[in-house]
């Protein structure tokens, strides 16, 4: 596919820095003491008028992989045939990618990256983002800088110059509306711990962590990188567990980051009952309880669920007229919630704008808000 | 924007072929008698299960310029700060491209081209097409090539390798849905008589020409090729006038073609009022009577008329639930209208059947079929 040269292979160590160097240093990440903004404390109040002022503060930082989404519509005897698990997300190597894109129906492409999604939809609500990722220097690079600076986003990453093209993430979406990935990390794999700016990181309010960059080595210690520096300057730290096979390629990493590191974690119901090999997700429920400020867990349709360490807020899912896509969901929802935390609002608020925000990417094809998250939410919460 | 060489200039001729050679060429694709199969004969059936042959023998083979389309939401006050006529489409250079690019809002690329949206509709409709246009050897370019190979056309045209980047088009779809189109024509104005493969147009029952292509020299010859050899072989032309200011552009020219050589004209309300500078619809009508076998015009929400030399027919729109984005309606109505004329239909139906591809296309954003055109017709006309 795509100029990605034949035969090359993501997820070379480009580093002698072993997962004992790296969990030392997530030692060093510290969680200070529980957000002081609780649950019942009245709101600030935010409107299309109360954008945020043009000041250096950030709302919300975020590392994830930069990637363009390449969305087709599949039948199930596809990922049959190409014996790809539905729903989940796997890595493939540039000539799977180029196998599997040959295959492959009419396609459309729109800038991604599950964290890079989050911060759209961030900047949609009217928050102020930045995002650290890396792309190549070729046409796809460019698509992506383009879509996440042109909603006001800083995207200064410098980009890959060195061989692997511009990552991307092959979609299937398939009649149920669920969506199934299939990776090529390209130059996403390349990000690494001096492209985090330690000035850029204290500006933020939150440091966003994609669980997927528990992937490539380089990757895992830019996040640990900025997790200690967002500690260390008393800021807040998210992540979101990503995907379950990534849990379970990484969960004793995981959950020692969770429990030691993490203020705010996202999950759906399948990653924190595989954090845990919960039978149930009550059980997951009770297991993760107390070990982030904010726990904040999406069940689809069921709607979401936010463990504090005292209470369990329940919020249900916002209707919607028809189930088209559901890629971006779980990253819409984080946009959400993180807009209204930044904002001070209470859990219930946070769930319910992320729902709003989720609702709205699930109606069409594609991961990022079509419309203004702001318009959408204007009076609602 | 995206890797397009800064300062260079499209447009430029590439050949001595004067304006007066080209029209001697035309003069010699004479059209045949009128096409035998005529309104109110029977119909040949056609179902999901009487797909055409895996034979060699093609129903429509197009030229058009190949492109990618960038497809953002915009404002009125966007097109009026930038001083872009709504509704039209104007050929822009790289270096105004990419100034665009830097202040248009998150994009969609989607692959585009008029004739090539066309083609990908027959596709969708159970029809067997090919594509003749010139991308660059470069991510765009497999996109582009992958997205109309993927629906079983033929689209062999050697890829430009030196130095102009794939063409695109910037699409500014605004509030009303109406789209405005600035294309950098790239590497698709290096399309030529070379990539034109006589062979190959001889298959086709219908050749297709995109009036774009009048803009480009080299792409104009390759055209006139194209028609040549088509008539030569006793197949059928057609030809899409494109838009308005194309028509003005190349006014004289468009009619003796279209009087002299054309069998079947596709063009909307405003293209054909161009053609005759005609003070209204019916007088554009009349002075259009007769010029060719059929004469297929659109006018959106008012439905089509087709004009043959004895009959004026005309058919509703079809109803739609929610308008989206008219990127490509034309075009589709081109590929559900000459998906039924190689199928023999008539001309009312070969109208209602454009309808159908048309309603599609408007409800979503972007120009082509996202759903299988063939099941949307199963058992309509």
């Amino acid at each position: 596919m795509i100029a990605a040269p034949r035969g090359s292979v993501v997820n070379e160590p480009k580093s002698t820095t072993t997962k004992d160097q790296i969990n030392q240093k997530l030692q060093n990440t510290k969680k200070h003491p529980v957000h002081d903004r609780q649950a019942g404390e009245s709101p600030t109040p935010f409107t299309a008028d109360s954008m945020p002022p043009m000041t250096t503060a950030l709302d919300v930082i975020a590392i994830g992989n930069a990637l363009v989404d390449v969305l087709a519509h599949a039948q199930d005897s596809f990922l049959e045939q190409n014996r790809i698990s539905k729903g989940s997300m796997s890595l493939i190597d540039a000539t799977r990618a180029e196998a599997l894109y040959e295959t492959m129906g009419p396609a459309v492409e729109i800038s991604g990256g599950s964290a890079a999604n989050s911060i759209a939809g961030l900047a949609s609500l009217g928050g102020k983002g930045a995002f650290i990722g890396k792309v190549s220097a070729d046409q796809l690079g460019s698509i992506f800088a383009h879509d996440i600076r042109s909603l006001g986003v800083e995207f200064t990453t410098r980009p890959h110059r060195d061989g692997a093209p511009t990552g991307r993430c092959l979609i299937f979406v398939t009649p149920d509306a669920q969506r199934t990935m299939q990776t090529f990390l390209g130059s996403a794999a390349q990000v690494g711990p001096d492209d985090v700016d330690p000035e850029q990181v204290k500006r933020a309010q939150v440091t966003y962590l994609e669980g997927y960059l528990f992937d490539p080595p380089e990757a895992k210690r830019a996040f640990v990188k900025a997790a200690e520096i967002a500690h260390d300057a008393h800021r807040k730290v998210a992540l979101t567990l990503s995907d379950r096979f990534c849990v379970d390629r990484h969960r004793a990493e995981f959950q020692e980051l969770v429990h030691g590191h993490i203020d705010i974690l996202f999950a759906n119901e399948s990653e924190i009952t595989a954090l845990y090999q919960a039978g149930s997700f009550d059980t997951a429920v009770q297991a993760v309880r107390g070990k982030c400020d904010l726990v904040v867990l999406t069940r689809s349709e069921k709607g979401a669920v936010v463990v504090t360490p005292t209470e369990t807020v329940t919020v249900p899912a916002e209707p919607i007229t028809r189930l088209v896509d559901t890629t971006g969901a779980g990253d819409q929802f984080a946009a959400g919630f993180l807009f209204g935390y930044t904002r001070g609002r209470n859990p219930r608020d946070c769930a319910r704008l992320g729902a709003i925000a989720a609702a709205e990417v699930i109606q069409h094809f594609g991961a990022r808000p079509e419309v203004s998250l702001a318009s959408l939410i204007q009076g609602r919460v």
